[in-house]
């Protein structure tokens, strides 16, 4: 939590002094997030492979309708080979596409791994009851009309979450786009294309963006491992898929959009054990109306959900962004480029300017420029013109042709002090954009640092950031964006060092009884009394349970004793009347 | 100030409790914020007409060189007719890219205004001396190596700006691009090419940022009303550019990449004029080091002077934004779109999360969402399908096709409670992002309300993306940005009003001398004495005379009167023994 956060927290009711909110505790309790239930736990159910690596896909309202969901999903598993085959079910016609069609799940041949679901919402139960028989292991409801249509479509959920337990089924939806997995090609979605394959192992709870983020994976040359919509999670949830792709060797980093966590304890189990190796990346919509909600509340002061899912974000060494744009550089950054050892960046550049923008971003979300060795200095010193800055960031002065760029980065990457390289350019009088770019190719891999660029500008730099991106070199309009992103990997690594942090054992001195029970305690004695609110002294003893330090303050019962105390103890008096 | 800057002011310090660091008044003076110097004073010498609107314009050093600075503005002038002669002025040649040369600018016929200076800077002193008996009104210094260059440089810079004052002249530079008005065609700079008429005045200290926002903005359809370079400042610095501006009737509003304020007095004079009547938005570069300076001294709790200034830019109303995309998205948004009249923005959307990702932007930019009259809600009902959002964000569900954007935006744009659109495409199946966006050019201009569009994604949305930034509709990658750029609109509109505040006649209760006469006692008292700290009775002496209230404290000389007082007055009593 920030330094401001826990100050709000923490504050003092304006009509109760001293008093601290007992929903706090319920806030955190409702996410799962008390002490004590932080364990990792084992995922129920079966593996999902099912999903991923299917041997035959079913498609359940498969249909020729153009433009319709089922004829999309058919077209995409049949166009990008899995493997495996693909079963169109339509009771009404023999073939669809080309392929034979079944008129039920029963009657079509061979194991049936995975089911696509896109029949009406009404129909899916019987659906997912006539999967459960055959075998299916794992099912794809994309069809939409449930818990999102009201009370009818929740009962509707009820009866396939039976059927689908009943058959050891694991069901991903309803109401999703799908599923790609293009590590072994298989697209089992309504989108208009398959992703590239790659390392970023992507799950959002909206269609919508996952549709947005594959149209400009394709222009950034970003690649997945995984592509999931999760949709209402009615039984797979974040947690399953976190743990999966955290064993999944394909996969080394996972991007999250979250609309709403679903099974906390679930969630923050899985990421805080998968977390260790992979960086989670997540952005939560939603933010703003929680903390609305909070401030609504008749003491504006309790910690709102989402500084509670913040905090529990945090400590499981999720990395939490609130731009979409930060969502979209992570997903390059992570696909392209591996995570810096440290906090220190060398900028190479042809501009101060951009430079000393760049640095600014760098060093206001916590990261630092690297210190150049004396003897990289030397060297930089034999093939740049005089005026060159001498320092981090090295300005190489704005007639910076590619070899110039090529020397400099070479160099630059070989200081031990350096954690990564950031090369800016701008487009000046004799700048070549684009054959700068191509120069630069050979240094797109340095080892173990990541580089990243930034070609300011529009139609002039257009073809050498082309080049670049497809070098698996990230590129950013703004150099400024480039460094928050380093700093962003760098943080993801140093967080996770926070995950290894045993908390002591809480005992309140002199009492001999633990924290947990001295807590429990003072909200028993409160919530017996009709209290929502502790007292000054009860609050301050569950801060001191929980190792939190708070100002000693003691109650005098006259003027007299107050002086003595004071005397005695040499600090601040409350006096009270 | 943010109350985190605030409290970090005024915060004490740990061996002086209490204790007021004077530096913060030494930190206001040094950038002439001291109480009574906010008056307006009228800027120095004469008008700077002769820089964007010349008759004639000689170029001293002009060659045919390919790649010289010198060869690029004589082209450049040539090839963008701003009404006047081009001279070309060189000893050594009868003509250059075949316009006849003149030895010296003694020999030019004819009345020059302007003198385009590309000669070594050695050399630059006696030319401005020629350029001064001439008469040339002004003259544009793009050479660089003054002092940069160390203390030559310096003294070349004194010689240079003393033939100027002899001949009344006005100097921009040295070391910049130029200036460009693309309102009377006139590119008096090296740059690769002529930007764009419009309406945003553009002032940069680095000349690699003007080139890459110049080759953004064709990209973008950004237009200008003036690009100016000013380099060094010798002589015209932001204070005349910022007043100049201010009376462009061309000129809608003004955007600043600052390195270095120069003469702090007259740019807030300036700015604190202009932004009543035109937003001036800035960035300024190298706000860390500043911040890293205050951190090194030895208290750590003094205002770091890019706090004061970000303080001084607030009460002269420039709106400060600290990340490139954000100054490119302005320059942008400004160019194109009204301001908004009030902080109540309308999103329309065919996705649910990215609607939501705005909302959280927009509020947490402190920006509203418009409440959707009845009436609007009865006309939408009718033409979208009932599952539709029902509220604002307007959630048109993901089958949204041309129509029903352009039907959606008419009757939002109709409705009073809201002061701005933003329209929100994701490609989904269904969705035609490219006749979208033809749909939408009628509502380009809505009356008096801002309009902006988020198509997100890459290759499928690039041709809609393009119609729109054609048809003056801004786009941005991302919906939040969008957000964030409406409510930056806003809350320039809404700062200004802040601007017409008076402050009251400042008197500490009782003591019948005015507040600053207190101020000036009590550091004349700490100097006196040899202190650098205020002690704790001082501070709060200084902050009750601006007005800013404070916990009353009193020292009591012992427990029993500490006692007595503390129940007289009933409030917390430091004991001191």
């Amino acid at each position: 939590m920030s330094q401001m956060t826990q100050r709000r927290n923490f504050q003092v009711s304006q009509d109760q002094p001293g008093a601290l909110d007992l929903r706090m505790q319920v806030g955190m309790r409702s996410l799962n997030v008390s002490p004590g239930s932080w364990g990792v736990e084992p995922v129920s159910g079966q593996t999902l492979d099912a999903f991923f690596r299917p041997r035959n896909v079913a498609v359940i309202g498969a249909t020729e309708r153009p433009g319709s969901v089922g004829r999309t999903i058919l077209w995409n598993l049949i166009s990008s080979p899995f493997g495996g085959a693909v079963l169109p079910v339509n009771p009404k016609r023999a073939s669809v596409l080309g392929l034979k069609a079944y008129p039920s799940i029963r009657e079509a041949m061979g194991e049936i791994d995975l089911a696509v679901v896109a029949t009406p919402a009404a129909t899916v139960p019987a659906v997912i009851a006539e999967c459960a028989d055959a075998g299916v292991k794992a099912a794809i409801i994309v069809s939409a009309g449930f818990r999102e249509a009201g009370p009818s479509g929740v009962e509707l959920e009820n009866r396939v979450l039976a059927e689908a337990r009943r058959g050891r089924m694991r069901i991903i939806g309803p109401n999703c786009l799908g599923v790609m997995c293009p590590i072994t090609g298989l697209n089992a979605t309504f989108a208009n294309a398959m992703a590239r394959p790659g390392n970023v192992g992507f799950i959002s709870q909206s269609g919508a963006l996952c549709t947005a983020i594959l149209d400009w994976s394709f222009r950034e040359a970003v690649g997945f491992s995984a592509f999931i919509s999760i949709g209402s999670m009615l039984d797979v949830g974040w947690g399953d898929l976190i743990q999966y792709l955290g064993d999944d060797p394909q996969t080394k980093s996972i991007i999250l959009y979250v609309e709403s966590i679903g099974d906390a304890r679930a969630f923050l189990s899985a990421a805080r054990e998968v977390a260790l190796s992979k960086p989670i990346i997540a952005i939560k919509a939603g933010r703003t109306e929680a903390a609305a909600k909070a401030a609504a509340s008749h003491t504006g002061t309790l910690a709102g959900s989402d500084e509670v899912l913040d905090a529990a974000f945090r400590r499981c060494g999720v990395l939490r962004v609130n731009n979409i744009s930060d969502l979209f550089y992570m997903s390059e950054v992570q696909s392209k480029q591996p995570r810096p050892g440290g906090p220190c960046l060398t900028i190479v550049t042809n501009a101060g300017g951009p430079g000393v923008l760049a640095t600014d971003a760098l060093i206001s979300a916590g990261g630092e420029l690297a210190e150049l060795s004396s003897s990289t200095i030397k060297e930089l010193d034999r093939i740049l013109p005089p005026h060159w800055s001498h320092r981090n960031p090295i300005d190489m002065l704005g007639d910076a042709g590619p070899e110039r760029y090529a020397k400099v980065v070479e160099i630059a990457a070989k200081d031990p002090a350096s954690d990564g390289l950031l090369v800016i350019l701008t487009p000046q009088g004799m700048t070549n954009p684009t054959l700068i770019a191509e120069q630069l190719k050979p240094y797109a891999k340095l080892s173990g640092k990541p580089i990243l660029a930034s070609w300011m500008g529009g139609a002039d730099v257009a073809a050498g950031e082309h080049i670049l991106t497809r070098a698996d070199v990230p590129t950013f309009p703004y150099p400024d964006a480039a460094a928050r992103m380093f700093q962003y990997m760098w943080r993801f690594s140093y967080n996770l060092k926070g995950l290894y942090e045993t908390p002591a054992a809480i005992e309140e001195p002199g009492e001999g009884s633990s924290g947990s029970a001295i807590v429990a305690e003072c909200i028993r004695v409160a919530r017996e009394r009709g209290r929502t609110l502790l007292t000054e002294q009860e609050s301050k003893r569950v801060l001191t349970a929980y190792g939190i330090p708070s100002v000693p303050t003691e109650v005098a019962a006259s003027p007299d004793e107050a002086v003595e105390r004071a005397i005695q103890v040499g600090y601040p008096v409350v006096l009270k009347r």
